[in-house]
């Protein structure tokens, strides 16, 4: 692979962050872009300030959804170190969608590269504040201008970098969830399992009808039985009952997350009976009415976790907790959150360091 | 709503079309551009040159999915009229896929009478040989440059238009179709019957392995049941059995085509026993083995009917009509090919004029 070429901006007087950061709406000084052609594969690396981007109106993701993308964290830990949070993982996920798509591979190392240097670069814009991060976005589409259902012969990939606030600005504050199987996200044999537009696409009239009832986000079920929980939002859901842990196994129609997969492992270190198997909502329900529903919470890169405070399904309406966050979503959150920020030791090797005592990692 | 501005290249010196058209490939002077905003609602209406799109890299669509289409045909008929093919109900259609999405509802007669202004600015792009025709391309898409899981504020639509070649350029060809129920393309209560990139992106990978296979295209079965018959390729799909002719439900899994809609009428008006209903796989076969299975074809825009030769599931081939295109595709063809090109009477009002006699008609 040919080396990356740099065109950067002129330095200015520093970074100014804004006040309030919410999520994805600041974007970094510069981005990272490849393009694909089946002529020279992967090529033209660059690192340049972030521009529009210009494409004939006939190009062929806008059409046809060729694309998938992915998102994950770098902070700045309290030692004023930079590190990302488990990248390894979002870009082989990033493959698997991509094979899903019949988008190219790419060269995990060379990727990674890309990453920790466009990080760097940027390094002035990660903020500092607790549950402040910068957000990665990776994203790969199908350009070809040509109005054809059928995988493109060109491709570009692109990184943006930004700058997030705290999800809970106000602290650990639990969600109120509708759980409904009027509209389905994924299917089974779908793109369930692949990070791509189609998914949330299709989430947002639930979503919408959701909010218009007083409700945060939607619960998923799965489209085939219409009776299985899937995930909660855009991330993935746990539920602590009596005596177990479970969180749904991963059939097909659901996203393999990277906070999913550290929050099993976290649980499983910690002795908790936790299992990855099919929960439906009668069984949910059941358990609700038992008592034995403990706990509720989703897991993702956005909002690390998020516990749900009350959850309805039909006329059915559940108050979790009291509508307290859970002690066992707190303990998680801590954990993970003083792994991101270097107050917990990363005894799982989870962090790739950047910037490490002032210095790139390389 | 305001009125259209025209932004019209220089006349040339006429315009030459490429001797081999294909699909998609080439595109008309101009374009249609309308803009939407929560303030100024459907705003900025253009007639202009095809110009590159230019979007900043974070624009919703992208990567959340937001984006729906339509494809419709314009036709030169046998007297030098120029006609469209049922354009209200594309319309209609668009507006359906526009609310499963949440995109904003645009005004029916606005756009009939911005196609037809553009059509008629680009009508000497109109091929005028048999088969020939006008693909005409409206899209729209969520334009906002924020990276968040909700509907855009902000809208884009653009039309193309595409003069296209004859679907067969070397006349009506059967093809051969995998029928699979190891992907699926879209599910009920899904965005199946919303034509929106997201089916078609679910719909490469299936269509990649059955090409390598040497098949043509992909007979998809519903995502739930996994055994019902619903779509080949991107068209809807017709069987005719000894005593009836059978075309899957509307379940919410499969597109409501125009094609299809026209062909259940000719069907009834005909006389023939046309049902719309579940048709399994099982029953296919079933029936192939009896000898009652005596046609099978597609209806879409794009080939208007497509005889199935054909037809393989797991490891059973079936062989329909002796690999000949049947007498019913063929009638179906000629006569709705002989409305397209005035050939035959358009008794039921199927066709809106654009050009007649010469004049613009508005």
């Amino acid at each position: 692979m040919e080396k990356i070429k740099y065109q950067l901006k002129e330095k200015t007087n520093g970074t100014t962050l804004p006040d309030t950061l919410g999520f994805g709406m600041v974007f970094t000084d510069h981005m990272f872009e490849m393009d694909y052609d089946v002529k020279n594969g992967w090529h033209n690396p660059v690192i340049k300030p972030v521009e529009k981007i210009s494409l004939h109106p006939a190009t062929m993701f806008i059409h046809y959804g060729q694309c998938i993308f992915e998102g994950l964290k770098a902070f700045r830990t309290v030692d004023n170190d930079i590190v990302m949070f488990r990248p390894d993982e979002h870009i082989a996920r990033l493959n698997r969608s991509a094979k899903r798509m019949c988008i190219p591979q790419i060269d995990p190392e060379f990727l990674l590269n890309a990453l920790k240097e466009l990080v760097n670069i940027d390094k002035d814009w990660i903020p500092s504040k607790n549950g402040e991060s910068l957000y990665i976005r990776p994203f790969m589409f199908g350009s070809d201008p040509f109005l054809g259902v059928k995988p493109a012969t060109m491709y570009k990939l692109i990184v943006l970098l930004s700058p997030v606030g705290a999800y809970y600005p106000e602290g650990f504050k639990p969600v109120k969830i509708l759980a409904q199987n009027d509209y389905f996200r994924a299917v089974r044999k779908g793109l369930g399992e692949c990070k791509a537009p189609a998914n949330y696409a299709a989430s947002l009239l639930a979503g919408e009808e959701a909010r218009k009832k007083g409700f945060t986000q939607v619960l998923w079920m799965d489209a085939v039985e219409q009776k299985y929980i899937e995930e909660v939002g855009t991330m993935n859901i746990f539920i602590r009952f009596k005596d177990e842990v479970a969180t749904p196994k991963l059939t097909g129609g659901i996203l393999p997350g990277v906070t999913r997969k550290s929050v099993i492992q976290l649980l499983k270190d910690w002795g908790e009976n936790i299992n990855e198997r099919l929960i439906s909502m009668e069984e949910v329900i059941e358990q609700y009415k038992k008592g034995n529903l403990l706990e509720i919470f989703g897991t993702g890169t956005a909002a690390v976790i998020s516990s749900v405070g009350w959850l309805t399904f039909k006329d059915f309406n559940m108050t979790i907790n009291n509508g307290e966050p859970g002690d066992l979503a707190k303990k998680l959150f801590d954990e993970l959150t003083g792994i991101h920020y270097g107050r917990k030791e990363d005894t799982y090797n989870w962090l790739t360091y950047v910037v490490k005592q002032g210095a790139e990692v390389l």
